[in-house]
């Protein structure tokens, strides 16, 4: 794995990113950003499992508005997605909010950037770039490839920004492209001392795009690169948190919860694995302690093949054997597979 | 990307692996390989789906003589996975496997591969030494870290095999650790010429082990590494095959089916975008064509951050628009939005 890249720490509210601080998760509210007491429900649900920053769409005066009881009624930091009206980023900032996200593609001439900055660098509050592949500024259409007019983009917003001596900046270059997304963050890593908001744009739903999510952010962050990371996945947000915590788990970058090691089972297994393990998934949804969990196919092969797990079952034909650590335990019936393993757990 | 690196092609039955052909999708049988019928059919719905390697676990004579039948019915290239007893891999040989898979960590002496290589090499048939981090052999404790070792456990029978001037050679090196396993690839792709068959081991269920196999695999072959890959998942072989392509789909290193481009909705949507992608995504499963179709959830910003679309919807409150290629078509009512997509998607 590359060493991670060292990006200059800004705060989004209480919550460092950068600087060698622990990869962010963050995700975004779905409801509408008007409706203060769903979207109130909506942060609060996701800070529970664990979202550490929260961005709402500000599509409108009302929007803007709405922050004020929002921020009021919630503690996690909170970040405002505007698009198009620089007024309504400057009404966020007034609001309260704890960060803003400008797409410089739709926002307009730099006067307008330029205010917006002033008014934040007053409150200490970051701006991030946020550069998409597919709504990138129309002037920059000669350059070759798409990754290379996604970071020529990038910089020139951040030279508009620098130019106010701003620089609470956080910068994103997301495309539905995996080889594009992680071509441009490589490209603007070496430029800029920013930190980078990864991530892989309109990814699609939890079957395939949590797939297309994980391969491009998890190659970008095995590349040491990545300070927040917002998985995007047309599905309730708290499913975009979950599948972010399992990729920074999946390279040891956060610990979250239990981990769940468990074989494909094939001709060899004598019980039903599959059932079994979404059995104990389902279980260790209710645990908090980051405890490494095995389920395996056959007595012969399981415990060795998962002896760094802190507890494990080998399932036989009938039998199963408790281990933890890789060593033998108990052996136990088929009926009891479950209520056993569980039980281990409950001792570390 | 880093360009892929070239291998040896070696031949799974009529499947080319390595030398350049396109990474090959495998997955594994998980019905009783002695019960001829269901493994039968098992072997032909992985093929329906996209299968182009089907493994058999060969626990016992039994199992081994069962494959002469399996062969006899069915068309896919098929991989005998033996442990322990070099006697059934001899057995599944003479019954016309397509290609072995040895443990040399539980296989013993060398002289037992000797035999099985011999007995490989005058039917052509290739060996994949699949060496699993939880399973090394117990003479290479004294290296320093797990990689390490698996690399040079997996040397070691390198040398015996090619010491019979046997090399239709396949090699895997999986732990469950991600950045193990990519650091396991990375020091032996070097150092042979063999095909690399790619997975991360006990990954886990669908909802947890697809995560960590995507940035496992994913990270690997946008290094450039990997000439078959298997996603080694806690649930039917099926989900393993969707999974494969998917990864491959998002490195466009294969095409198969549609793909999806979905916006993760936010404050700014007025349609119930995660409803429509899920039922446009279930149309999708009944199509081969190798399509790309959007669903996005603003108007505004919609058909341009989906340009490259081949057909799509932005969808606004109770109207939305079809385009194509970022090009606006038609204006439709909130009712008729799936059927209005999938009209566009038969004429492409």
């Amino acid at each position: 794995m590359m060493p991670r890249r060292i990006s200059k720490a800004i705060q989004i509210g209480d919550v460092t990113v950068g600087g060698g601080a622990p990869v962010v998760v963050q995700s975004m509210t779905k409801t509408d950003t008007r409706d203060i007491k769903a979207t109130v429900r909506q942060i609060k649900s996701l800070a529970e499992v664990g979202c550490e920053i929260v961005r709402l769409a500000v599509p409108d005066a009302q929007a803007a508005r709405a922050l004020v009881d929002i921020k009021k009624q919630t503690r996690v930091p909170l970040v405002a997605d505007v698009h198009f009206d620089y007024r309504l980023a400057l009404a966020a900032l007034k609001a309260g909010v704890d960060g803003l996200r400008l797409n410089p593609g739709n926002i307009g001439e730099p006067d307008k950037v330029k205010k917006v900055a002033l008014a934040a660098k007053e409150r200490g509050v970051p701006i991030r770039i946020g550069l998409n592949a597919g709504s990138l500024p129309k002037t920059d259409n000669t350059k070759r490839n798409i990754a290379d007019r996604m970071v020529a983009a990038a910089l020139k917003q951040i030279k508009v920004l620098e130019s106010l001596d701003f620089d609470f900046i956080k910068v994103s270059l997301k495309a539905f492209d995996v080889p594009t997304t992680i071509a441009a963050y490589q490209s603007i890593a070496d430029k800029i001392p920013y930190p980078l908001h990864i991530g892989i744009t309109e990814a699609g739903t939890p079957r395939a795009g949590v797939i297309r999510s994980s391969v491009g952010i998890g190659t970008l962050l095995w590349l040491g690169l990545g300070d927040t990371i917002r998985v995007s996945l047309t599905a309730p947000p708290g499913e975009e948190v979950f599948a972010a915590y399992e990729i920074l788990k999946s390279l040891d970058l956060r610990r979250r919860g239990p981990v769940l090691v468990s074989c494909p089972t094939c001709g060899r297994a004598e019980a039903d694995v599959i059932k079994l393990a979404q059995a104990v998934e389902k279980r260790l949804q209710k645990i908090d302690k980051p405890i490494k969990v095995a389920v395996m196919g056959c007595v012969v092969n399981g415990p060795g093949e998962a002896k760094d797990a802190d507890v494990g079952i080998a399932c036989g034909k009938g039998k199963g054997v408790i281990f933890k650590k890789g060593k033998k335990l108990a052996t136990v019936d088929e009926k009891d597979f479950l209520t056993a393993l569980m039980k281990e757990m409950e001792g570390i």
